[in-house]
């Protein structure tokens, strides 16, 4: 082990040299200054001065993508706030938590029993867009080309996470499908292995009720230029070519 | 407008290929993609289903260096957690707002009206540490090199965010140094234009009572090479050299 530390931070020196900072003094300030970085490491996660506040750091800690140095910042932050704005904060995620809606005909976030968009009598009706979750649906309305429906999953199959066919809103699909006059259900789902194998049990199980079944187009971005797309993608916008009309 | 954008797209298209372009149909669709676009970017912030969600990611968003987009991703994880984990959450932040107390002797953080480090008898009573602020003294705490006292600042002397030396506990410092057998501060602030003036205001201030003042080393960082150093820290680094003792 230690042979392996000098050589590491001795690999620029000369052989000769070795024999004179192989002695025994050398080696045990090697060795002390091994074990204080080790020492280190095994300390690295921080002693905080208060126990409400390493409370406080822990929770946000358990947010996806905010690690204790961040959760540290945040927390420091809020409490240089006032109070009444703390209390805005925390008042606004439990307000979000207990009086939310979920629509009950798309499943989508709302603050009413059935949604904005699923009340609006100049949407189209008979046409059934199916997505992921309610990020899909703000992404989508925000392009401004599309005037029906929405039907959210809230996931897509994947046994990797324990998520199954069951776990998600597909057997309420098929029931609006069956109780209502549907035109054409468009599947707005992700490109992935899970995205698709969503989308082909959702085929399977609409197939029997002769609605039409279609899926976003895959292609090149617009902006995008040929040489730098992937090759599957590029392939399916040569497959899925449409009339050029000008 | 439109010949600027005409340019733009077509800057690579030779010069003669213009008079076919430059015909009213295409000049409209021209315009129509030149609309869309800035339509697109005035509709940028996204719209959300529900209310109760856009206030919960109006007050993640506050916080520094979340965005909307994260802020709604933070926000659709608690959604989806129970709620018991979002009342933990909120009850973290509230009861640190309204119960954490600040040192009366050293102004960091505490659950105790004097914190934990000015209260051990162990620690030595006659060195304080100024830092800027409790993530300063978490730092320092981590590296178990200090056995003395802190005293937080609250802040560094910084004319550009409104911050004075009154909005600071510099006042309290030197009634420490006067009330108690100090023998040595030691200046732990950072090496910006603000952290010289803090230090040097406070170096004034301190100066009638023949307290020893120091300040931590300035040099090359522990594995830095020196040709990737800055000029000033090396520079330093040389100037402020120690015996070498093996």
């Amino acid at each position: 082990m230690f042979l392996i530390i000098h050589h590491f931070v001795y690999s620029h020196v000369s052989i000769p040299f070795f024999n004179t900072i192989l002695n025994p003094s050398f080696l045990f300030i090697c060795y002390f200054n091994y074990h204080a970085v080790s020492l280190h490491k095994k300390n690295i996660v921080a002693e905080y001065p208060s126990v409400l506040l390493e409370n406080a750091v822990n929770e946000f800690a358990k947010l996806p993508g905010i690690g204790r140095k961040t959760a540290l910042r945040l927390v420091l932050h809020l409490l240089k706030q006032d109070e009444v704005d703390v209390e805005h904060f925390a008042t606004a995620l439990l307000r979000l938590k207990k009086e939310v809606h979920y629509c009950k005909v798309c499943h989508n976030i709302s603050d009413t029993e059935v949604c904005e968009i699923c009340s609006m009598p100049q949407r189209d009706a008979s046409l059934i867009c199916v997505v992921e979750n309610i990020k899909d649906v703000m992404a989508i309305e925000n392009t401004r080309q599309y005037k029906g429906l929405y039907h959210v999953l809230g996931g897509i199959i994947s046994p990797m996470d324990g998520i199954g066919p069951s776990d998600l809103e597909i057997d309420s699909l098929v029931q609006r499908v069956i109780n209502n006059d549907i035109a054409e259900i468009i599947m707005a789902l992700p490109t992935t292995m899970e995205g698709d194998t969503t989308a082909y049990y959702i085929y399977k199980k609409l197939k029997p009720y002769q609605v039409r079944i279609t899926v976003i187009a895959r292609g090149v971005a617009v902006g995008n230029d040929l040489e730098y797309t992937d090759e599957i993608t590029l392939g399916k916008s040569i497959l899925n070519r449409v009339v050029f009309e000008g």
